[in-house]
């Protein structure tokens, strides 16, 4: 079977990786090798346009589908699209160090010590305590529920809402349908963003969720920038509704290598944000991990494993 | 009975307070009562020479028994010592607090974007993911109890070390007998000291046990500074044998309002360490949890209830 990477991998990587597939045929680079049958690509997007007639799936190394991927992939229906999850771990883990770290001011306590002042030592104002308080974990899946079970492992009350789940209990943990979400937002100290982008998603967390949530609570994000309304999130922050929000996606990347602001609006300039440049899967050897990952899906569609679920691109993951 | 606090409370509190105790008579101020028979005091070594000659028990309302109280203490033996742990969590909490921006460089990576500059975004070799790695919890007390239960959440293998306590399991976690404590480190990717200060923990996180730890770890403490060889854990900072460290306790205090730097030497110039100005326990509304675990605490001394453990003076905690 012929296997297209349309990047380089490191020799060592590269070597194992090939081992690991004995019945492929792989090949790297940015033009796709005409009879390749799975395409792995982050933006298969230019990719499609280069025939392929034997294509039969696309593996995107990484969580999520971004629209101009979905938009290609709709045109050519009958292929199958995978996901690969193998950062859920490092992702969750972003989630609780921004969790963390917005309630208890830890760029502004790490501030104010390196000039020697210690006046946030009494401030009992600055910090959230979270034992006792209401998580809302929006997103159930690999990684929603990994940060579902640090909470509460932090002594918190976890809800957690996902797409057509129907009402359960995942051990401590409530799991709701998503259209509970404007309800239970309404209790929520702590949200966390734990979903994909998609027609459902993007600015479910309105302006009207944000104002009905308690004053004094915190938003995370680690799902993707726009299922947040933006203008709204930095003006519950700027006038205090919120304590404060970690955020490490953002409603604009950078297009090339000047700096750029994530956003229009100056997050910045806000002591009671946390910002982080959408680096959550981005750990030490986590290229060996991915790569193991990414064998493994092409293992499974090589022999048409049925419990490897793809990507329904409609939904958008 | 007489119960003094050296301290002054906030009216509401003080009501609320007073009426938890209808068998007490409460004062308040810097000069203890004569006729005191309950003293609740921060520092009472100063207290101590007023007299008092039905002192009968001392309460200080937080946990740890620094080195001056307790000389004071053993000089005016037959007194029982309470400590309150009412803000076990906070601090629990500022442990892992410590352990994820450490890990992650949640500072560096703020910093970063404030200036649009998003470089750490691909840079896979400063961030640790902490699924699958090995946590050692220095002391497993109501602090350290919590902190293993959010690293064993995290997908980290834990093991906690204490004073006599033979070996056992406690759920996923290993308890061991501190004598293992050298051993243990030597593969302790992360070491959390949520140890007392007592002769035993003092300087037992030494230069050798900081070699010994892997390359690549971390170090959090919000037990006590002087638990941690000072000078070899800034150079295994700085030379980078440590990942990071994220510390909430120091080995110097300031003694006025002027800025002062926590050690001699200087953490304030590496990026790889998280300062806290020792304020894991102080979180919005601790003073009313403060006031209700002291009311507690004597209550159960003017009843002389036996499950109310004082704090053993002559180890102190």
């Amino acid at each position: 079977m012929r296997v297209h990477l349309v990047f380089e991998v490191e020799e060592d990587l590269s070597k194992s990786f090939e081992k690991s597939l004995p019945d492929c045929d792989v090949s790297y680079g940015e033009l796709p090798a005409e009879d390749t049958e799975i395409l792995v690509a982050g933006r298969p997007t230019a990719n499609m346009e280069a025939g392929m007639p034997n294509l039969k799936a696309v593996v995107i190394p990484f969580a999520g589908l971004i629209p101009v991927t979905r938009e290609a992939l709709l045109k050519r229906p009958g292929l199958d699209v995978y996901n690969l999850h193998h950062n859920a771990s490092a992702t969750a883990e972003k989630a609780i160090e921004l969790m963390m770290s917005a309630a208890k001011r830890t760029v502004v306590n790490d501030r104010s010590m390196r000039q020697g002042v210690w006046a946030p030592r009494f401030d009992t104002s600055e910090a959230l305590q979270l034992a006792g308080k209401t998580a809302l974990v929006l997103g159930y899946g690999e990684i929603g529920r990994r940060v579902a079970a640090v909470c509460v492992a932090l002594g918190m009350d976890v809800t957690s809402v996902r797409r057509s789940t129907g009402n359960r209990r995942d051990g401590e943990i409530q799991v709701r349908d998503q259209s509970m979400f404007p309800v239970l937002a309404t209790t929520a100290d702590v949200l966390l963003v734990c979903a994909p982008l998609t027609d459902e998603t993007k600015g479910i967390v309105s302006r009207e969720v944000l104002k009905s949530m308690p004053r004094g609570g915190i938003v995370v994000n680690i799902g993707r920038g726009p299922i947040i309304d933006e203008e709204a999130l930095f003006d519950c922050l700027k006038n205090g509704h919120l304590h404060g929000a970690g955020l490490d996606v953002w409603w604009k990347y950078p297009t090339g290598e000047e700096p750029s602001q994530p956003s229009d609006f100056p997050f910045q300039d806000l002591d009671n944000v946390v910002m982080s440049p959408h680096n959550g899967g981005t750990v030490q050897g986590t290229e060996p991990v991915r790569m193991a990952a990414l064998s493994d899906v092409i293992c499974r569609i090589a022999v048409s494993d049925t419990e490897l679920r793809p990507v329904d691109v409609l939904r958008g993951y």
